[in-house]
């Protein structure tokens, strides 16, 4: 009978040092054996960007008596999973927790999200994942009131097994404890950003641009991320990265591309 | 009746200067009006990363004479999607084209892919979109082979219609024109990189990394991506960004999340 503890891959994209891995951390060492490879800055928005052009370092920061092995890497959120599995651990780990993002990643987001984009690549080389967010972009984020479910999700996910290619996106609203009404299985709401440009002027009178926007949601249905979370429910959507829209290709086939 | 040309915004992800882009520029003035959006410098395995925590540029690089509008800007394939969407053009263009990546971007490769994130993101804009890669990475490649297939593609998904929420994910085989066999419609190859990290020592004694590693084909299906390609085809796979795993909603229901 196996009675080791499950070995646990923390990472995130908010860097080593933000409150919402060190909340994920304290939680994972109640459950196993916990290792963290992070990114030694943020890397919001990276989506499932890797580092091919450019050269990577990666440094242990924990001391020779820490109980929690940990690294910080200069690459992408992807890039420390890769290194995790390939250059630190001995074993597969037997999941592979990604956040917790100070801010969410409902909806559309999960495309533009290096948190998620970890979780992905766990699943890609065959690690159960989860990502975490919460919504609260505050670095001085409150993560009390999501730790015990944070540990419920990980614990029946660990006990029921993920089916395969798939993981999950869960997203906590910004509430206290008591208010929170449970957990809702959820699929990705429909939408999109209405984005904006902040046109300014450099010191020397070139024009630059900072990205801005408005977050769309076209979707009405009861069964989206976006409504559980409105609702006071924790979101809980199966992600996949099989992108095939498997449906269309019979549509696809009537076109003259052959003649 | 409607006999306006059609607008067409083309991007990449090696940058405006690559041949792969100058090619499909090429066939694109044979069909409608073209403006050119793309990022001034590679970047290659940018996954669906925006620039949320830099500022960005954008430059007109056309003459004024110049039959075709061309901007370059600091951002990733994905900014400059955004940039010509919200800055740029006057009305939403008829159709999206990415590439011609130099490498492929077939299987799982669509998920790391620059070139396909540019057409993700148009696609989420609710415009149609197709990346195009060719699976060779030379610089020098030559895509005189693909040109027409390339033209028959965009005119038959401006006359069919794509269907709501997928875009097209379009690699060619490095053969010649008549080695070509045709195009099939196909699935995502199931595959992943064996990835290995080549380390070395900077001049002053610190290590560093470079990613390395292999792709690794674990599907033996002949609907796939990998199998069209390697038989001499033109693989096209509709691509969807509704990553929702719905066939796993009800199992993950069975689970106690709730009690």
């Amino acid at each position: 009978m196996k009675d080791t503890k499950p070995l646990i891959l923390v990472t995130n994209d908010d860097g080593i040092s933000a409150p919402g891995i060190k909340a994920l951390i304290e939680v994972m060492s109640t459950i196993g054996e916990v290792i963290v490879v992070a990114p030694d800055k943020p890397q919001s928005a990276m989506g499932h960007a890797i580092t091919i052009n450019n050269t990577l370092y990666l440094d242990k920061i924990s001391k020779e008596n820490d109980s929690i092995e940990k690294y910080s890497s200069s690459g992408t959120p992807v890039d420390c999973v890769k290194f995790a599995v390939n250059e630190i651990l001995k074993r597969k780990p037997d999941i592979c927790v990604s956040g917790i993002n100070h801010g969410s990643n409902s909806s559309i987001n999960v495309i533009y999200s290096g948190t998620m984009s970890a979780a992905v690549e766990a699943g890609i080389e065959g690690i159960p994942a989860i990502g975490f967010s919460l919504l609260d972009y505050d670095w001085n984020a409150d993560f009390e009131p999501v730790k015990s479910f944070v540990k419920k999700i990980v614990e029946q996910t660990l006990k029921n097994k993920l089916p395969e290619g798939v993981i999950l996106n869960v997203n906590f609203p910004k509430l206290k404890e008591e208010e929170i009404k449970g957990i809702k299985i959820c699929r990705q709401a429909k939408a999109y950003y209405s984005q904006k440009f902040d046109k300014r002027k450099t010191p020397f009178g070139k024009d630059y641009y900072w990205l801005a926007g408005e977050f769309v949601n076209q979707d009405k249905g009861e069964d989206t991320d976006e409504w559980a979370l409105e609702n006071g429910y924790i979101s809980v959507v199966p992600v996949q990265f099989d992108l095939t829209a498997h449906h269309s290709i019979q549509q696809l086939n009537n076109w003259n591309l052959n003649e």
